[in-house]
C-alpha cells in the first residue's frame, strides 16, 4: 500500500505548490509582506504575533490568518489591536495549506495591507510540507522544549528562513545550555538567522520589528 | 480530489486498526503492560521515561521503543537503565503506526517483559488517529505550553486514558493559571484523571509508578 500513499502524497504537494505559486504572484503584485510563523504547540507564536500587531500597525497595515484545529481563541487573542484578522479552523487536518489560505483572503483587497502574517498550526512535522505563497517562514522554538529539537525535526529548521529562540526569560529555570542549541540549529541550517526573544520581557522585539520592515523593503 | 484523499486515510487507518489489534492480542497474551506516551515536542516524554524506568527496573522488567523523525537521541538518553530500547525512526512520517511497533518488536520475547513504553513522535495531532494496541494512552501537557492546549487539539486529549502536567516546578515562573487548565481539560474530557508531575523535583513520580503498577494488575 505504501507506493500509493506516495503518489497522492506527491499530487496533494504538486496542487498545493500551484496554489502557493499563484498565491505568492498575488501577494508581490498586491505589495504586502507575507511572514508565516511555525512552532511546536505553545511556542509562543500568538504572544509574538500580538506583539508584533501592536508595535506595526502605529506606522503600517496589518493583516493575520491564525490556524488552529479547534476553537477561535486565537483571532480573539489578536482582535482589537487594529490588525484584520481571521481564524482558520483545520479541524482534524495537522498543518495549513496554500488553498485554505486562499480561501480565508477571499473577499480581503491584499493591496490595502502592507504586512501579512500567517500563523500555521502548532506542529513541528506537518507544515514543512505546504508553501504557503509566504515571502518568509519564521521558525520558533521556546527554550523549554529542549537543545535537541532542531536535530530531531530537521526539515522544519530547513524550511525556514529565521529562527526565533523564545521564552529566552525561562533560559535559566531551564538551565538553557545555549552553545548546545546554536550548534544543533546549525547542524541542520548552518547559516539560519537566530533572533533571541521574550515576550514578557520584550527582548528581542526591537530587532524583530526591524527585520519586518527590512524585509518589507526588499 | 479531497474523496480520495479521504478515502485513501480511511485505508490506512483501517489497515491499522487491524495490526493494532492483533498487537493488543499479543500484548495480553504476553502479559505486558503496554503504555504510549503522547505530547509536544520537549514536553517531557523521555525525562520522564527514564525516571520512570530507573524506578520500574528494580522490580520489574522493561522495554521501550521510542519514536522519532530523526536522530537516536532518546534511544541514547535511554541507554544503560536496564531496560530494552529500541529507536523508531520514521523519517518524514508525524506519528507511529501500528505496523511500525510491530516491525520494531520482531525478535522481542514479549513474554520477558512486565512493561513496554512507547513514546511517539512530539506532536499533538497526527498521534491521535494510529492505535498502537497499546493499554493505555498517556498525554504529557508542560506548563510552559499554555493553558488552551487541550481546546485547540481536543482529539489528541479525547484519545488518552491520562493526563499528566509536567513541568510543574515551572508553573510559578510562567504563572500558571491552574484552574483554567484543568477547566479546559475537562472541557474536553470530563473525566481524565490528572497527575501533576516535574522530573526536576521528582514530584509526582510515586503517584504515576504506583498507578503504573495498577495498571499492570488489571
Amino acid at each position: 500500500m505504501q507506493p500509493r500513499i506516495v503518489e497522492v502524497r506527491k499530487d496533494i504537494l504538486r496542487k498545493n505548490d500551484e496554489i502557493a505559486r499563484a498565491l505568492r504572484e498575488r501577494f508581490r503584485q498586491a505589495g504586502v509582506c507575507v511572514v508565516s510563523l511555525v512552532s511546536s504547540p505553545g511556542a509562543g507564536k500568538t504572544t509574538l504575533l500580538r506583539a508584533t500587531v501592536e508595535a506595526l500597525v502605529r506606522k503600517y497595515r496589518v493583516g493575520v490568518l491564525v490556524g488552529d484545529l479547534a476553537t477561535d481563541n486565537d483571532a480573539r487573542r489578536l482582535e482589537g489591536l487594529g490588525a484584520r484578522v481571521q481564524q482558520i479552523i483545520t479541524g482534524t487536518v495537522c498543518h495549513l495549506e496554500a488553498e485554505m489560505v486562499s480561501k480565508a483572503l477571499e473577499g480581503w483587497a491584499l493591496a490595502d495591507l502592507d504586512f501579512l502574517f500567517i500563523e500555521n498550526v502548532g506542529n513541528l512535522v506537518c507544515p514543512s510540507s505546504y508553501d504557503l505563497g509566504e515571502n518568509v517562514r519564521a521558525v520558533l522554538l521556546s527554550v523549554t522544549e529542549g537543545e535537541d529539537k532542531p536535530l530531531k525535526y530537521p526539515t522544519i529548521f530547513n524550511t525556514a528562513d529565521f529562527a526565533m529562540i523564545t521564552k529566552i526569560d525561562l533560559a535559566g529555570a531551564v538551565d538553557l545550555q545555549r552553545d548546545d542549541l546554536y550548534a544543533n540549529l546549525r547542524a541542520v541550517r548552518p547559516a539560519i538567522e537566530v533572533l533571541e526573544t521574550s515576550a514578557r520581557t520584550a527582548q528581542g522585539l526591537d530587532a524583530w520589528i526591524a527585520k519586518l520592515e527590512r524585509l518589507r523593503q526588499t
